[in-house]
């Protein structure tokens, strides 16, 4: 069991108070807060050993370069890579998504080739895909999950043609916490060729991954989620697939040769690196990673199953809130309306009286808004160091929006 | 006159040392070191204010907003943009010259085209435009300096043709230190319905940048270089080359409404900053600016033409060493190479016993080594904390390689 006070007691924020009441920090879907380890990996990387990577041969390049090159290895062990080769570094999984539809998908499909994809994706990976139907003709061919929010694996592959060229999915949904069975559909979709695309932005904060278990051919992860910097990601790509990428953004670090006329690449990872990288952030995502998994991935689901199993029943209890997403083994993330006229920005709004910080909208995905017929939820999206009290503080603030609204 | 001692006292890690020596940081062209309050501006923003920004409602969410989007604001002062909404945040120059790139010139640009640059640019000034003529049969048309590295607007501005869609180029070469009378060049190519691409990386560092008085139509920036956090960034952006632009990166933010078969844009500038961006990295840049703007850009300038003068006098007092780049109006900014067979990276070795950080390479900037002769150089470029002392402890280390290598 982790120590939850101690974990609590790593994290600066977490003492503040909001409008005079301490926080309750609820909104880690959207980003996650920064323990103190990762505070001071920064702060050592700017005081003390800060320096431009790559090509410098003096002694700051040379520690700044080998403490960003060490987060490849870090990044690797996290997922399951076979190696850390396998991992470019990005600034989150948004240009994660639009390196693959740029770098590996643009070139290759063609019109009337189809992408699979779910109505749970968020937008950073829709509008990647959008941009390659609007402008050559590729079809998105859209699968829905069922009424308590799962989404059954045999739908995916049966949304499969002759035509599929590549399946697109989160391994956890932001809005409903659903966990989607992505090895099941991983391993059919290799079997017919077809190229896997996972956008693990929300499952590598919440459960182990593994994605040589997976096999996948991508994995996009966020390091602000991962309780790192922003501007901080990485993707795992399959060798075959990184042999078949052309570059994405062009600039210094990810070419060999340059003349005038002429331009030869550096190898994977680095031919999809271009230009100074996110330095600091990466070395700070290492720092996250690291203590993620000292504390343990199993570790961490399993307290936030505790967590789930009290939130999903204290607000079961709730008879005018309506929680939008009832698949059994969900993450702790929980969107939800309440009867009556309140909109969700008033519900967000009277919970941050409270210290309570919730997020309002849709989430970032617009078509499963629609696919629920909802414009807006209210989301509490639970993280490592939140508590069932934090759960009743949630509950109080809940009855007293109903009590103003109903 | 700065008070430089008062202005090293602001920078932590200038009082470490290295090999046993005082650390003498002159890689200022690859990367400047960071002011205290860049740090402290970075702390508070993770450790006492941190959330996602945008369409959150919450206080952390509010207070992360509104301190994100005040450094539009500081961005354009310090730029003389007219407007905050013609800035656009990136992680760099390298992303803003593949937003140029991707956003307004791939749509526009035909086979036959032409791209006028000249040979000092740095990769992020040449790769974008490299990928036009492989994937769309765009020409790119090279302009030399002269043998003082000088770069005669009049050479850059016969080298148009009626097929001339685009000039790009540096305003400060961070090889040579070649400033470029760039404003010449972009009122005689708006003229003649032509778009201009300024890189800002190293000439927004060193000296006073009005973009309104240049007249050029975009201007790119990068955060590490101007004392601010690494993957931060920005780009000005001329309204109407704004509205021809599409978008470049899909994601969440730069949408406005996304469903199953269509999508529509969120406004400039937000349509070309897709998911989380580098939150506190762009607090940061703000705050570094601000820093900077303090100080005063023309006292900056006037400085570094302190050290620049002594610098000047001392190296031409070594014989045997071989500086490339004699305009006489240059930025602190020195490339060399010994007479002997040493190499540039040995030569770099020996200065970092000395506690000296020079940059040995090609500097991103391989078109210019091959039209100078050389594969490399070392590059001692300095910044607004260093100091004339410096530049002796630089020459001393120098006569110290002559004496091993000749």
């Amino acid at each position: 069991m982790l120590d939850i006070d101690a974990v609590r007691a790593q994290f600066p924020i977490l003492s503040r108070q909001v409008n005079g009441k301490p926080l309750t920090y609820l909104d880690n879907g959207a980003s996650a807060q920064k323990p103190q380890i990762v505070l001071d990996t920064i702060q050592r990387a700017y005081g003390e050993e800060y320096s431009n990577v790559h090509r410098g041969l003096h002694t700051l390049s040379t520690i700044s370069t080998e403490n960003y090159e060490a987060v490849r290895g870090t990044v690797a062990r996290f997922l399951g890579a076979p190696s850390e080769e396998q991992i470019v570094f990005t600034t989150g999984t948004t240009e994660a998504m639009n390196l693959i539809s740029y770098g590996w998908a643009a070139p290759r499909l063609e019109a009337g080739d189809e992408i699979v994809l779910s109505v749970m994706e968020h937008h950073a990976n829709i509008i990647p895909w959008h941009f390659l139907r609007e402008r050559q003709g590729v079809k998105l061919v859209w699968v829905e999950p069922d009424v308590n929010g799962d989404l059954d694996p045999q739908a995916v592959l049966e949304a499969v043609t002759d035509r599929t060229k590549m399946i697109a999915l989160t391994q956890l949904s932001n809005v409903l916490g659903t966990v989607v069975d992505v090895k099941t559909i991983c391993h059919a979709a290799r079997e017919r060729g077809i190229t896997t695309v996972i956008d693990g932005s929300q499952a590598a904060v919440h459960m182990p991954v593994d994605v040589a278990d997976i096999g996948c051919d991508f994995y996009a992860i966020t390091g602000h989620k991962l309780y790192g910097p922003s501007g901080s990601g990485a993707v795992f790509i399959r060798p075959e697939r990184l042999a078949e990428m052309r570059p994405f953004m062009g600039g210094g670090d990810m070419i060999r040769e340059v003349h005038r006329d002429t331009v030869t690449w550096n190898d994977p990872p680095m031919k999809f690196e271009a230009g100074t990288p996110g330095i600091v952030q990466t070395i700070g995502m290492g720092a996250a990673l690291e203590w993620m998994m000292d504390l343990g991935m199993d570790q961490i689901a399993g307290h936030e199953r505790i967590l789930r199993d009290y939130a999903r029943e204290q607000l079961e209890g709730l008879n005018w809130l309506n929680v939008q997403g009832r698949s059994e083994d969900k993450a702790a993330i929980f969107s939800f309306t309440l009867d009556g006229a309140a909109h969700a920005h008033d519900i967000s709004t009277v919970l941050d009286k409270k210290g309570v910080a919730v997020r309002a909208g849709h989430h970032c995905a617009q078509p499963l808004m629609e696919h629920l017929g909802v414009t807006a939820t209210c989301r509490a999206s639970f993280g490592v160091y939140n508590t069932k009290q934090e759960v009743d503080v949630l509950v109080d603030a809940l009855e007293l929006c109903h009590d103003l609204f109903a």
